[in-house]
């Protein structure tokens, strides 16, 4: 089994357990996403980029930290919805390889920033 | 290989052939995150929690993809700061396991909800 | 002289005042908006709609803070950009009336919920 | 009365006039809110910080725009608590006074990134 699953599979169980489940529609388990990237954000609002290609020991520990959080509650999320993050994923990867042919968006960080 | 180590390779090898590895410095890649979050916070704005639960199929296809989104941004900004998604959420839970303890929080969603 | 005026002429004091001006560009700015954002809907996430009408006087106060924060960064944002918040409002709420016209729209948050 | 107060009326006759009272839960606006900056967000998200000093007109429009969406959101929050913004405002920028004291933070970030 790969690590998606077994953390999914802990996860229904940890919630279980403390009768969590209830709190955890999709609404609110995407707010609460929501929150744990803004304090990984946090991290980095005030920082150069270059800064923030090398934080401090004691900060890099917090920002896996909150990486962490991050994937454990897209992992319930997803798990409440239903959807195979895997083949999500794999789909999703698909899509971009056309919507970005190399040789069209090569060196420009233009594609993204449509309006 | 696992799935996260294998699709980190494959977007190192996406950027790379694309000449996007400048754009992606940790601040950038967070601020990208935190907007994949909110697309899939869109979803459920206007939803109650109940509806929450089961979106159209239509709706439920494009959930997926911002899922995916998340989940490949958020393992992209883990390998620019080298930090091993699988170890941290090993820690993570550890952690959490010790703080919230199932005889004291049971049914209750006041541990979040501290301020 | 109305209020956000006076606020942002309070806030460019002091910036000034700290050397805080050289952080705040709008890039920035915008992630701390963001982060003030996510505080505020922390408050929010794990309560049902109805609960969120209603929070408890210390939890109200706390509100409150961080929506002076957002309004807050908003302006200093604004400022920055040298964009008009009042200009803007009127604009903005000018699209609305046409964008939802009364008679289309009326007891429906589907208009919303487009994807 | 000051612009505060007349957007808030405003938005209380929008919304009672196309039967949107009933969607505009504090939880419901707070997601709307987040939206909303993630929309601000994504303009400046693979720019530089000088870059996002000179956006280009058209998207200066689209910033304007998104700003008013900011603070029109933000309003109709606080109004639908009974929280008055401008004394809101008032107290927080009281309590930054005293928090940041010039002497002690002139010149640095650090006040912001303590983690």
């Amino acid at each position: 089994m790969n690590d998606l699953n077994k953390w999914r599979d802990y996860l229904r169980d940890f919630a279980e357990k403390r009768e969590w489940t209830q709190f955890h529609s999709p609404k609110n388990l995407a707010m609460a996403l929501s929150v744990e990237v803004a304090e990984l954000l946090e991290h980095f609002q005030w920082q150069t980029e270059e800064q923030s290609h090398n934080p401090e020991p004691e900060r890099l520990a917090a920002i896996a930290d909150e990486i962490a959080d991050v994937q454990l509650y897209l992992i319930r999320l997803a798990d409440r919805l239903k959807v195979d993050i895997g083949q999500a994923v794999e789909q999703k990867t698909k899509k971009n390889e056309e919507k970005y042919p190399v040789e069209k968006v090569r060196g420009s960080s233009r594609k993204y920033t449509e309006y």
